[in-house]
């Protein structure tokens, strides 16, 4: 019996106008990451296990995709952890190889790997796939794309300001208006919790803090309260919320409640360093966030996250941030990194969601050539050669089926032209084109055909 | 202690110097695909197993990379088929997907699934990779890029001679000149072995036939009789090892030969009509060749396979053919298809080999920009951004460190300019640009700068 053909849950076939849109957005993506003078690497879809075990925290571990070792050695499965249920040792005794999990691990371990083979400071930008066991909701996929452009071997505030305006530029690039650079730095972060004299709560006190958008500071106050914060520091809090003003007036007043901080200090320096170097963005908007938290467990300064335009409802679209000795583990200590990331997937439902895709990417052939028998095509093949030469996208109706069909199919192809040549063109030397959005119909001298002949002749 | 970085035998890790050499090839390609009325079509990396399993032979099953059920499901694995060696068995119990073992399958799983979806005659391309668990050795890897067209729902010559031609304008657009384009017909192998009146072996037969180039007609005929073939079968292939002259005269003279064998009369028929329709090549030559007998079991017409030039020692850089009834498995039936694919690694070989990689493509930055301080990169910040915008590729150092370590880093990069803006610049309001190429130095006004005016001040 036939098999009821399906994938796999949470991942996508992409049909011809769904590569076409998730183009370009890589190709806008990749022009702007090329034009801040980030080169491209790749790197293999499966890891050694041992590469990518342990670096993203039990939950990381949990969602990788285990590839099953090959031929007899799956003989040496370890039957007695299974019956222990100690799954993980189990796993690794029938699997020494995982899918990619993010890119930034396996760039930490290209980068350790061919440290003598690239100059730094280094600038790489990889457009892959990234495969987790999650459970798949809208806009999140077991199987999706990231974008990531990183710099490792340099600090500077001007590389910070050059990731947020390389945000501004692909948005722009996308016509995507309304989206916000949200910033903020983990050494703040670290003064806050100085400030309320809890220095090694910092995670406790962000995971509440990142909270505040959906239940309010009341809701954060009572869920510090939880945690064992007391009304001493839950006080000294609350001007933290009142902050007002643009990124740079937050900051100033950010400066007086944290002075004696020096964490915080040296973010808020280092901040508005960044900012002093940035261009007006174009079509993005900038926000100081200081409930932003992310990636607490390995950003060590600066951190990003792009929100979109208001109007999606749709989690963040772009994150980043400074990291420091990422590579350590895979034996190059002391180099520091920067980075930036764009969900492809996310921002594809996005730009749907805004009707933000270009028309002219459904148009994927240029003329549809009908076909009214092979004596006709024998005479145009000489011309298909050439014409494709020039760069025009011909699709030739294989059979001399009936018209009608023929044109059907033209429709559905969304051709913008469409050519026929039978016994009558034959005789004269000339090609019929039909212009598929007006129905104007033309005649072209088979000699003189070109893209803009067509044109001018519907001009 | 600190892991020493690698990755799995049989992958790779592409440096930026490498994936452009990829990305002109895959772009040459894809250009090709689409001039062709191709439309891109994207799989996931993971299929079901029962989608892929029995598809591709005992040896398929075996190599392809089994991905392992996650979570709790692994609890569920098969342990006394473990200890009854019934590895399929085992396998089976803890894995429900695979990596994509080539991109025909999942194609025709793809057209099946999507048959409401998409316009027949349907041409598709696909360029993704694929994973075999094979041993890995020059031009074979474990992780590797197919490139595909295939078209489905229409019998026609014509598509048959786009193929080749489409063969021969890649090659064309990579430089690749002497690529031979051979061809053949699963009729005219039908036809032959109906000839030595053995015609249920027709597999041992090409088995055999296969081995001419290598064996010699001697060594072919010994395997033959081994095999049981009779002496009178083997005296009237004879003729057959020596058919001379161009593709048609072979045709022709074959014709002689099995003229009473209605099926190889009509692959002979088939492929004179397909070089009919047929341009002159343009950097490729053209084979009939009686021995090419790749995938018989799935190839109902139509054989196509593309060997390097002769200088390089490489396996088949192109192959195809016509297949029917691939989709019946998956509930569509009677749909027609033929298709060709391109290896991206072996072409990448070839053109390495050959010295064919254009000198351009190394240079993935235009400018490297010094940096003096940054109060001279605040002025130019306002500027980069126009810059980048006419599409200028700026790499701009990140930190003021000394002259001759910032140089040698603009050499690393093989940026064709460099610009220097310090005290004296910024006094003038210009910027200095050096040529890296010539060491030639030239002023440019900051508000005239452009690619052009570069180029204008150094020609």
């Amino acid at each position: 019996m036939a098999q009821k053909p399906s994938i796999p849950k949470g991942t996508r076939d992409f049909l011809p106008a769904e590569v076409a849109k998730r183009n370009y957005v890589t190709d806008v993506i990749r022009t702007q990451f090329e034009r801040y003078g980030f080169l491209p690497i790749q790197t293999p879809a499966m890891e050694k296990s041992s590469t990518l075990k342990g670096k993203y925290g039990e939950e990381g571990d949990r969602l990788m995709f285990n590839i099953l070792n090959s031929g007899e050695k799956i003989k040496k499965a370890d039957v007695n952890a299974l019956q222990d249920n100690a799954l993980g040792q189990f796993t690794s005794s029938i699997s020494e190889k995982a899918l990619r999990y993010d890119l930034t691990v396996p760039f930490a371990r290209f980068v350790a790997q061919h440290q003598n083979e690239i100059s730094f400071p280094f600038k790489r930008y990889q457009i892959q796939s990234v495969w987790r066991a999650d459970r798949p909701q809208r806009g999140r996929f077991q199987e999706f794309t990231q974008c990531d452009a990183d710099v490792v071997g340099a600090v500077s505030p001007l590389l910070e300001a050059e990731c947020m305006q390389l945000f501004d530029d692909v948005f722009d690039g996308l016509t995507l208006k309304g989206a916000t650079i949200r910033i903020n730095h983990r050494g703040i972060l670290a003064g806050i919790a100085q400030y309320l004299e809890a220095p090694d709560r910092i995670v406790d006190f962000t995971v509440a803090l990142d909270k505040l958008d959906k239940i309010g500071p009341d809701g954060v106050f009572n869920e510090l309260r939880d945690k064992g914060f007391d009304d001493a520091a839950l006080n000294r809090l609350s001007p933290l919320f009142e902050l007002s003003g643009d990124a740079i007036a937050q900051l100033d007043q950010l400066e007086e409640i944290l002075a004696s901080q020096p964490d915080a200090l040296e973010g808020i320096t280092h901040l508005r360093k960044t900012l002093g170097f940035l261009n007006p963005f174009k079509v993005s908007q900038l926000a100081f966030d200081i409930t932003l938290a992310r990636g607490l467990h390995y950003y060590t300064g600066i951190i990003f996250e792009v929100a979109p335009p208001k109007s999606v409802a749709m989690g963040s679209i772009g994150a980043g941030g400074r990291y420091d000795d990422l590579t350590a583990v895979f034996g190059l200590k002391d180099v520091h990194g920067l980075g930036i990331s764009f969900g492809l997937d996310r921002l594809c439902i996005v730009l749907e969601d805004l009707n933000l895709f270009p028309a002219s990417l459904t148009q994927a052939v240029d003329i549809v050539v009908l076909h009214f028998g092979d004596v006709y095509m024998q005479d145009l093949i000489p011309y298909f050669a050439k014409w494709r030469n020039m760069g025009i996208r011909i699709n030739c109706y294989p059979t001399a089926h009936k018209l009608k069909k023929q044109m059907q199919f033209a429709n559905q192809t969304q051709a913008p032209w469409v050519m026929f040549y039978g016994n009558d063109e034959q005789q004269k030397g000339v090609v019929s084109i039909k212009n598929m959005q007006d129905g104007a119909n033309s005649v072209i001298n088979l000699k003189d055909f070109s893209e803009k002949s067509i044109v001018k002749k519907h001009s």
